[in-house]
């Protein structure tokens, strides 16, 4: 049996943990370093989840020649110098998405990224979800014929705070840019973005100039359609469903719930009252995530999206902004 | 095209009404006569759905010569004559269920109803129902293999009142007698019966000597199992499910509503707040039922249940009324 | 008891057989006339329904004096004259949709439609489809709050044959004309149309310049977005689906059947494989309007939609294949 | 944080391995010791899961003072034995069931146990199943009012081999006596079983006298009814389904799979082909079980089955077989 990957965490957050928790789960990960610069967190996530080394500098984890990997959850604005710092160390890197709000530091970073040897694995969780992984497997396969059409909703049981609102770069860059990967998982070529956002119950997010909805169709190369229904509240939980359309048949994911009983009484017939909430609703998406990011570390075949993805999904977003905000449809080309 | 079949309508209470309403709905048949001693009821239901003539005495529509066949909706003690009497006038018949109470007064008009050419019928309107028509077919049609278990769930929203409850015969012949019938449309040759009354929740059926629910296992001659579970109450409206299994594979039917609307609130996801009430779930069957027995009238296929097979059911009754009282398996002999 | 309404059928294809059946069915109505240019058609149906009179000249009809109100179930091309005639002779009329492909002859006869005291109504039959009529009951109640995203899934079964493509005004006055009636059933003042347009799989129809598959996003004047799927084909059967969401909560509507028997077998589990099919799909959605139509004439409450519903629906088709053509977004307005 | 619990496993057959999967993935349990006479399979096992030391004898484990608990998951027949030495040393044991095929055995064993200070828990896995257990969770917090009736589906995917049949104790003891303590879970006190045994489909179950389907009927003390029915064939899978039912709503739980990814093609529509198979069906419970098990072992509240459930879910066994031998109903005491 090969010894488990040792991994660096770097940023120990909300999603920081969910990783942590992973790294300890999985039996081919052990927690090698943890770090943030809020020291404490750093500890805590460590002593919860057997965390060997701890430190606030990320650079004491990249240059350690004690790690494996290192998966960084730190905020956006880091992203670009840590990836560029695994590189030069050649340390394989899972960053959380996206790599940064501005396509420019992106594309900075872009030739470097593309010419290095080291993994560069991009953290769209949702890809490695077990039913949307099973419904991508069934359309590959051919079970519906040529996709023709996807349909992807989804809604945030509430939205984010006010203070996260004015630094993450607006609804399409922080929530759709999700969407956006999903479409990208089934249709890789988008050619033409057409977006609509909304106002249509958030004061707080209205005056960040920022939407709460948004309707956005995309078009593939090969003339598919992807329509992206978007809200950052749903009183009903976290709504995650997508539907494929194909010439040969239809296949859709609903939401996913904790338990399956069903109560019939005298107010009515009720399915499960809850829905996962985020986290637990990928929670094996994330562990999944980490697996096929392990499996590509050690030579296997790299099922985990890119840089290339993360770009594209970054073009999408900033494309889907301009289009809502002049009310035109976008040309882009990912193919460049 | 065939002018319709003058059909007379003996009894104008809950189910007449709704035959009834059947007769006047249906291309193929004209409501001729309407009869109740209750003369006020017949002149009602005539107005209402279009009768011809109106009687407070059955004879005058049986003796009419005016009738190509009746239906029987008068109460249950007035069956075996009415039917004697239509036999005796050659007027075909399809009578409501149970044929009586007693299967000795039963059992006097069998051979006279077993040599008769006149078509008798009996109101097993469920065979009917398009729901488990259509499993019926499925299971002929061999889609499941051999019927190795049939599962009834027969559920009453509240119970009868105590008037009723006093005259019913009991719930093995008034309510499971519907579940009796049904069970034979799969296995007709039931050869032994084991019932559990029970008195869980209704002082008043309990003080009228009878149970308020029942739980029933009938064996098939090839060793197929039904059981037929029963509640003289259901919260959540009528509950009027069926389950077939076999070895290779299951067929379900569920509770039918009004509408498919499905709501997802922060109170939980609701299937619709609505199953169907007792004659709004059958009124399909009824009607078909009826269509059946024109056909069946007109020469075409008989596919209605006949006296043997009222009579078939008032035996399983009476045997798990027995198999109750006395904490026995009864077998059965529906054959001789 | 009121006598039936004595009404005249004007078109005796495919549409003008459901009324025919319709009028039939309902006790509020009788089929006084039946008029195709086509006799055979016209005495076809007169036979099969009861029809008293038949003509190939709606002339006769509409100045007999004998009709209270005039079913239109010709050719698009006979719309907007027969309503002409119907409203100098004062007779009721329900008209198919679309009133005419050409918005300048529908806005030639407006005035005239406007001022008429006649009842005019338009044959959007999907707001009378039970299920349909419950949500928008449920909306319209406030279950689900402010309504804030309405999504519209509508997929043929199949193509219509080249002949009828060529005659059909195209996708968005043919097929989705429905989509954008139901989209103002829920939110009538819409502001803006964005459509896309697709040829994704039928030569046929590109052949004919026209699409095969369209997403068309609307929004209403407080901000609520419309969502319209449409594909001229689907191999599981006629997609009829409705969801819509607003700041309370979700209501749905799936596809409709004729049975719900569940099977389980060594292939999988599956619910029911039919879907009803269009005519089957609405047969109630048919009667209902007929029966709302009737109430209306007879001085209840008018819930029909009118000639100008009619006109909004041509006008939202028009302004999305202009967005489809030029890629752009179409301001409208309705409130004119 | 308290160190790990150290269990010694006794036993690596299909469901030893289940539970070192469980222990190994446990924060709250290590694998401290595997013990199998099949002393190849205690180190496979140890290997897989890190075990720390192997054995082919229990008493090894047992008095090696360096285990907290054991597990056994050794045959039947040497459950007694075990349990007994365990209690001897004062080591918790949670035991798989049955406790023995013998009630006679167990009786004599059973007064010691009662006894002894030391944790024996019974391994009725399904009562810590998520759905089952929610189920559960609901009726006891009087979600559906008192409870009348209880319905249990449960059907192998296919029979065991003719050398697993011969050693099982027969359907009741091996496959209905998980069904009897769900029963149990709801209704403890049961006074009344009725059992029907068939032989439907396998010649070999026949051959060893012995029934391949059952069906159940079970009278609590308060009148509440209980049904089973089994089958040890299911061509669709796993088929695990509870449905309970009180005077104020019904509580259901379906078949659970391991994706939601539902299709709709021309061959219908399809739910997810697959139900979860047995060890996967129930991994979380068996989780959950070791979980309770460790957390009343460390004096938490013990929601662990215990010796004397064993005994009861024996005793129904060996009165339904009596019951479908003798075709009578037999009385129970589990109160004694």
């Amino acid at each position: 049996m090969t010894s488990p990957a040792k991994i660096g965490l770097i940023g120990t957050g909300r999603i920081g943990k969910v990783h942590a928790a992973s790294i300890a789960a999985l039996p081919e990960t052990t927690l090698q370093w943890v770090c943030d610069p809020f020291i404490e967190g750093a500890e805590a996530t460590a002593q919860l989840f057997g965390g060997v080394h701890v430190t606030a500098d990320p650079r004491d984890v990249i240059s350690s020649g004690d790690v494996d990997a290192v998966v960084i959850a730190a905020p956006t604005p880091t992203h670009v110098d840590l990836i560029d710092l695994a590189i030069d160390a050649g340390v394989p890197v899972l960053c959380e998405k996206p790599i940064d709000l501005d396509i420019l530091r992106v594309d900075a970073l872009r030739e470097k990224a593309r010419a290095a040897s080291t993994l560069i694995s991009l953290g769209f969780n949702r890809r490695f979800d077990p039913h949307f992984a099973e419904l991508h497997r069934r359309v590959s396969a051919g079970e519906i014929g040529a996709l023709e059409q996807l349909i992807i909703t989804s809604r945030d049981p509430e939205p984010p705070p006010a203070a996260y609102v004015a630094v993450s770069g607006g609804i399409f860059r922080d929530m759709t840019i999700h969407d956006f990967d999903m479409a990208r998982f089934f249709v890789p070529n988008i050619v033409e973005v057409t977006a609509h956002g909304g106002n249509q119950f958030s004061g707080m997010i209205a005056d960040a100039d920022d939407y709460d909805s948004a309707v956005v169709v995309l078009r593939g190369a090969d003339g598919e359609f992807v329509t992206i229904t978007n809200s950052r509240h749903s009183v009903y939980g976290y709504d995650q469903r997508l539907e494929a359309f194909g010439d040969e048949g239809l296949l859709q994911v609903g939401n996913i719930g904790p338990s399956n009983v069903r109560s019939s009484t005298s107010a009515g017939i009720d399915t499960g009252s809850e829905i996962y909430g985020n986290i637990v609703r990928y929670t094996d998406a994330y562990r999944l995530e980490l697996a096929a990011f392990v499996e590509a570390l050690r030579g296997g075949e790299d099922r985990t999206p890119g840089f290339e993805d993360g770009r594209a999904a970054l073009i999408l977003a900033d494309a889907a902004l301009l289009s809502a905000k002049e009310n035109i449809t976008v040309a882009v080309d990912l193919s460049a």
